[in-house]
């Protein structure tokens, strides 16, 4: 009955960008679960931003991963053994095992997933906390109104991609950023957004402004950086700018953009800008609405996703250091085990 | 019938700290009021920190003074010439006359002041801009709670020292900061704040550690600059940060503080910080809440006020530096006329 198993350990806390040495692959054998508890099997592993985040060990709002710790990550496993009444071999749940392949739980903080509403996956992607993130952020603090102009950058992965999807139902205009053609012209033609412009244009700062005429009304920041230069001198008066990420600075934050400084400030007073950071967690209370809306949007086809999938636990870490550079074109997700096994 | 006036005028735009030779006296005869019009006879003019960006012509939320134009202001004035069924000779109003001992208005944005509620200098004082800007910016934005910690430099000002006292009613624990122990020693025993620290210690970071063991909830921002620096840091997870002017920033915008930059970003992402800038104006619609609760509190001695009076009109450019520097202790307002003419 025992199971060989495989996990990642954050073997070292990186110095700017994550290399390979950072991270380590262990084999084990899965334990088996004891009394209320159940024994997972990963199906798909979510790879996000905020986990560069978990890596350090400065100040955030959670607590980083401890060295030789297995990573941290949303998952799509199946109980594989049960001796928890709430669960049932067979039952599909949101997780956060990690990166791993097996995972013991007492059951506390597992979801199940009901396949038949939707693709398991997206109960970490569009469905889950990166399109709620997307939701609460644009809804909550950035509150576009019709014919208001609204821009975010990522605008092909998992976030940005339901952001601008999300204004536009809302009857703003919605301009993405995105890293490349292929990725720009995805979010134009497939997603639907009114422009999207090329972060390594040298000339992003005029395309932007040429794109966003009457100037930008809501900027959903979850880059930084280069892009936030680009945007922020096109705000306008009593602008909104919900924070949720900043992940061209994750590997040096704070260093790559000394021309904010006091001329942040300066707008902030003169534009009455509101600037507001959160996690998805801060809006819990709006789980409800978000299923209810994006899950009802998604079947209708107003809210459409890509994924970007990589296979087997091992290629995690290569995966992960591609997402904080943009490799990936969609939710990046890694596809631990067959949906059966 | 024809009267002598005076009038101070921008003569050129200051780099950095204005000087006298940005100013110029001019002496003429007060026009006469046509059809529908009043002259005014000013009483109290107001000094804020505002009209330093005035005096500027950088992007902001309204227009610069032209160079030959009377610097604007507020003022308590009498109307003693009336052609306007509105308002009668001896009318006290609230007016935005400017650095001028009369002004000839059609009526539009006067507001009569009733004498017998209070001084009439505090209409352009606690019970006008200042106050309202404290109320709203406090309430509105700041939110505090009873037991939270709200923070306001420039303690004794006009606004600083309404925002304390605010937050003191509503339950919250209040610290000032302020320039020099006279100051300092007077928000604490006549305003009642919790605590009050002097922005000269060199130990200024770790007292204002000390005075807010359980952080910070609310930084009213009104000063900037290397207070800002102290107090960003004991910044609590989702503080908020109402910025209404950077006083110690408007002689040389954006660039006396170079160590925000991207750590500023960095916090308002891990601490879910809000930070939204206002002008009082944005508030239009609490004005009947504001004079309704402050004028309450007020009558019952639990709003207390100082006013720093300088004497005659030809003073104002002096006080105007002055107060850009700290030199005034309570509500700076020059004594342009007497009560009664």
């Amino acid at each position: 009955m025992s199971q060989s198993a495989k996990r990642i350990v954050l073997a070292s806390r990186p110095v700017g960008e994550p290399k390979p040495s950072d991270f380590r692959l262990e084999e084990y054998t899965a334990p088996t679960p004891g009394e209320g508890q159940v024994l997972l099997r990963t199906i798909w592993l979510s790879l996000d931003p905020y986990m560069r985040g978990r890596m350090s060990d400065g100040p955030s709002y959670a607590a980083p991963v401890p060295i030789d710790g297995v990573m941290e990550g949303g998952t799509v496993s199946e109980v594989i053994a049960s001796n928890n009444s709430g669960f049932a071999k067979g039952d599909i749940v949101l997780s956060r095992a990690g990166w791993q392949t097996h995972a013991i739980s007492d059951g506390k903080g597992l979801a199940k997933i009901d396949p038949k509403l939707a693709p398991i996956s997206t109960a970490v992607g569009v469905l889950g906390m990166p399109g709620m993130t997307a939701y609460t952020g644009l809804l909550d603090i950035g509150k576009p109104q019709a014919g208001e102009t609204v821009v975010v950058a990522a605008a092909s992965g998992a976030v940005g991609s339901a952001v601008g999807q999300i204004a536009r139902i809302k009857g703003a205009r919605a301009i993405g950023i995105a890293g490349g053609k292929d990725k720009c012209d995805y979010v134009k033609k497939e997603l639907g957004f009114d422009d999207c412009l090329d972060h390594r244009d040298p000339d992003l700062a005029a395309k932007l402004k040429d794109a966003c005429p009457k100037g930008i009304d809501v900027y959903f920041e979850n880059v930084g950086g280069a892009v936030f230069d680009a945007v922020f001198p096109q705000l306008n008066a009593f602008a909104r700018m919900p924070v949720c990420g900043l992940i061209a600075e994750y590997n040096n934050f704070g260093e790559t953009s000394p021309k904010w400084g006091g001329k942040l400030m300066r707008a902030v007073l003169t534009k009455r800008l509101t600037i507001r950071g959160f996690i998805v967690s801060d809006f819990a209370s709006r789980h409800g609405d978000f299923l209810r809306d994006m899950s009802g949007w998604f079947r209708e086809g107003k809210i459409k996703h890509k994924e970007f999938v990589t296979e087997g636990l091992d290629s995690a870490p290569a995966a992960f250091m591609g997402l904080l550079k943009g490799a990936n074109f969609g939710k990046q997700l890694v596809r631990v085990g067959p949906d059966k096994a």
